[in-house]
């Protein structure tokens, strides 16, 4: 039987068209540049892939820094458009030394194009952006970040450090929907993208997103998804409340408490604080236990514990302090979890001390 | 601007009319009572008045167990309606002891009724239901049992134990919402209210709840709000998909590890376990301190303790693990704030070996 | 098994206890009165019950205007309270004439307290309210005004008029939540309730609720159910993005289209427009056809009619327009589905003279 | 301030990755097809945009039928992979006619694969698509068919008709979100797809969710959004409970009751029932007139007309009988609206007779 309350039941209107361009205008002033902000609606790992179909090209140069398979795949991408790039990769689940990004600058041919992640949440690093920023302006090289991690979990000065495309994502530290995203895009980026040939009618054409800003932001192409909007909205309306900084702030504390937890415990996180990602921190298993079994016991106690994803040489677990988890009561309960299970495998953890010294991060 | 969306934004329809019959079965099945079950629209407070109200007469006789502000409310609430009723008082934030109750039944004149508060939230107490209730079934007296702060914390077996009346409300160890609530009345129970004059055509009225459970359970009077309906509903699919004995196994989980987290922490719960309520553990604040101090740091650490309301002798602070609180990460967030306050405030506490305990606990 | 989510699921955390204050100063602003605005968690009904009680006491005398069940009830809980009341009834399904309130006033005793319904949504009625808050007002008669039905309907000037208590509800004309309503209570009306042996501790005491406006109207007794309240503020940003003279003027406009079309139709409204509610129109079944035939062919078409309620002597239909059906796509469904019903019952109907005088009332 | 609540004011728990693969079979059932069943996060044009771009490649031949832009879209999607495409194109704003289709295979060299959209929301009109398939099927080709447009609206036999690759999106006649899409891919169609070079890695890359399908469907790669998913289980809980072919029956009588009001309007819908799609049904607008006119006095009542898109000859405008709008309600106020505007324009329009005609056809 046809429910005449279904309509009522869904319960989401479509979003009004005329609100995108405030939308993007509200994240352009979390991100504090002047750039153009673009929206797409896709989850950010598609914005990458647009950001880099949208460039290549034969005959642009590229030097891409690998961290993670994000890295490998944007790499991957820039080659498909017959771009030739070279890649400077650190060593696994470490960032990239600025001297290595420094020294493929300079040992190679003249670069176009230079894309870094800022922060890695598969292993929990952040890359040295400023420096390496400040080596591909002075070389006047065009630069895309992956920002999407680092967002609202660390400082990201757009403008400043000349960043040319910086893509987010309101998932993770902002604690917002996965299913939109959003670029900035300089000047200078437009003008490598606009040439002949780039994509267009596609749902990875910047040039798309070009026409839509260039037409008044009067809605986006294709049919919108009123769900991700209306949340994006939502999100913002609660990230401006609480203020970037203090949002920033709270992932700095949830950062250094899990990690003054973690040396308590007698674990030692896997990278040291200057390395680290705010939003997750990554922890080595000992050689004798097994991350799944790991992630078992600390399930049981209610705590979501995750194996880091890709080529680090040890295995390492991931604790998630990211979003509302950035907050006192999930950081303790992530180190002491893994206090737990450690001790349930056979291993010492002084979950005792761990406790005290989150306890006393929290506290100051 | 007229909005033609704000309907679907509402987003609520009315919830239909011919459901409430089996939302009402379905509490039976939670209830395991074969007594008429009532749906009530108005939180449990009110289901409490209505069941004095419709009780109350010249003539009536009642003992009434006082254990917090409740129970002196329902004695208020009899009276007024002429009831003669005598009051058994426990020590101030202390469950009451059965010989009180004996003595007192057996001290009097002949008695109709009793009432009594299962568990207390005020103090964290639990009273000894089972004894009591036999007392009440050896001399044939009606019994009134205010389960609110009971059901899913503890086992409350209605129809084992002879109870006439039980009040419930979906809003604590259920974790439902707080505008609705239910009772179930034995037939018993039914012979004492639907005499002359009592009252219609009121909230406060259980004989209109009789109308309509007579008249097939279509609809129930004024306006139900869809709201509370739909959300009682979302609660009930959840309680029997985890399976009530496993809420009421894991609130006595929760409690005991908050016990043994105080006991470590050098604290100490209020109330020794036997007469503990599985939704809140109260401890008392040491006399150097104030509560108010204590609360204050324990939000700056995202955790909310709550000051105990009602006689004790002691000011306590109650530490809540009720609904989805009863679970490893707000327990061990609990005491640890708790501990950290103390210290703040100059007194020491073991935070170390009260995180120790209760991981403990957990991970057995 | 637990599951982890269930609480996020659930997705309405506490309403924050210091925003109630805020919510009952916008109703205020709503109602532009400047007398304390009284908020509570129950239906509206039970708000009027709470008057109701809360005023009675052996030595009051009332004049109570009976044009529904609901005036019914009134008068019955003004008498159980002791007081004098005496009904003025109007004829069934018709308002109150003006010289029956003063033949009434003026042939009887002196009167304390004049209680009318202002709008009813039983017969789709309105009562003369201006003139008979003149007669009250002549007199120094405390008033009660029953204005659930018409709030957001009809203009409501309570300080103009001298309205002392007036009860509203959201769910009606302002589209909101079923389970809370408000009162706006006069310095005249408190000094007749607060008077020794006023009910206090229950939820029909309105001295409890002074108790709250004096102490600051921090929190409100018991436990609030944030869905009520959560969606109270969301319904209020609404209606104050409409402004509510549009809401008013929405529904004139809903009503006076309705009313035409009927006419058109072959039927006619039951009552002359100066005499009828803006939010619900209704129209008289002829006699050789049963009400519950037109409903259920209406029903087919996803149209609700229901049946007038009370005691009018003919059967009455209702076509509904409140709150988000005051506009002209249900408004026109409505007429056309109950001219449907009437011509498969045999009965002529002129559908398409009815849609067209609809279509041209909100064309103009 | 960090508000500790607004996690839950989010309200939206991760979604549990092992339910893909049951929302994945149980769109299977709908489809009825034994096919595999692909979700995709994003909206369905980007998972036609996908189709085309895993299946293009040089040497790869294809006949494009072309009614609206999508079949644009689709061919340039398929020449930029390097594949030969032959474009059939439709008058504007008309289906295309079977001898077109039957003449372009006879006419032209061996032709690979075959594209077709089912239904056109742009224009209202409907292929035909049983015989087309016919066609294609008596000659090896393989097919792609969008019916994004039509799923729910009009039958769709995928294994029956042959259908190697089918399209459909949840937010049209489905009434679910709008950013997640479905396909399923036969056999065949993978064969042709999984060849060396086929993309990779992307969002636009089928043989990635082969290797989900293959890999046991544990999770989608890249970050599933939640309220995506969490809807679209809703809209299937919805859908199943009516039973798609009511879903169809409803659309169906939409379409009938709006063509036949539009009819006695003197408007007449833009092509004859057999050619037109279930969900939308397009008008032309007299010559006089300008279709922004006529939307902006449809909207003062409440109702959205929109502009047909395209190249039809004749200026379209829609009235939109979509998912809840296949309704009584909806239907006459559309064509009563599409009525009252086009006399307000000076145009004649008998709205009586429409709304006479939509209630005897939803009478019946």
């Amino acid at each position: 039987m046809f429910d005449p309350h279904w309509n009522a039941l869904h319960g989401v209107p479509a979003y009004p068209v005329e609100r995108y361009g405030a939308l993007a205008d509200r994240i352009g002033g979390i991100l504090m540049s002047r750039n153009d902000v673009l929206l797409m609606q896709a989850e950010a790992t598609v914005a990458l892939e647009a950001v880099a179909v949208s460039l290549a090209r034969p005959g642009l140069s590229a030097l891409n820094v690998v961290t993670s398979s994000y890295g490998s795949w944007f790499g991957q991408w820039l080659r498909r458009g017959g771009a030739a790039v070279r890649d400077v990769a650190a060593q696994p689940g470490l960032p990239i030394e600025i001297e290595a990004v420094a020294k493929a600058l300079d040992a190679g041919p003249h670069v176009d194009l230079l894309a870094v992640v800022h922060a890695e949440s598969a292993s929990g690093i952040l890359n040295p952006l400023t420096r390496i920023m400040a080596l591909a302006q002075a070389r006047g090289i065009v630069t895309v970040v992956d920002a999407v991690a680092s967002v609202g979990g660390h400082p990201l000065d757009i403008d400043g450090l000349g960043i040319d495309i910086a893509v987010i994502g309101p998932q993770k530290a902002l604690g917002g929907p996965a299913g939109v995203s959003a670029l900035s895009v300089s000047r200078r980026a437009w003008q490598l993208i606009l040439r002949d040939g780039t994509p267009r009618d596609s749902i990875l054409s910047l040039a798309d997103l070009k026409t839509w800003v260039d037409g008044g932001r009067r809605g986006l192409p294709g049919t919108p998804s009123p769900l991700e909007f209306f949340a994006l909205e939502a999100t913002l309306d609660r990230i401006e409340a609480e203020g970037l900084e203090s949002v920033i702030a709270r992932h700095a504390l949830a950062a250094s408490a899990t990690r003054t937890g973690l040396t308590a415990l007698g674990a030692g996180a896997w990278v040291p604080s200057a390395k680290a990602s705010n939003l997750v921190t990554s922890v080595a298993v000992p050689e004798s236990l097994t991350p799944a079994a790991l992630i078992t016991t600390a399930r049981r106690l209610g705590v979501e514990l995750t194996e880091g994803v890709g080529t680090a040489p040890a295995r390492l677990l991931r604790l998630n302090h990211t979003g509302p988890r950035a907050a006192f009561q999930p950081v303790l309960a992530n180190v002491a979890a893994f206090g737990a299970a450690l001790r349930q495998a056979g291993h010492p953890s002084d979950i005792a001390a761990a406790a005290e010294a989150i306890s006393a991060a929290y506290s100051r």
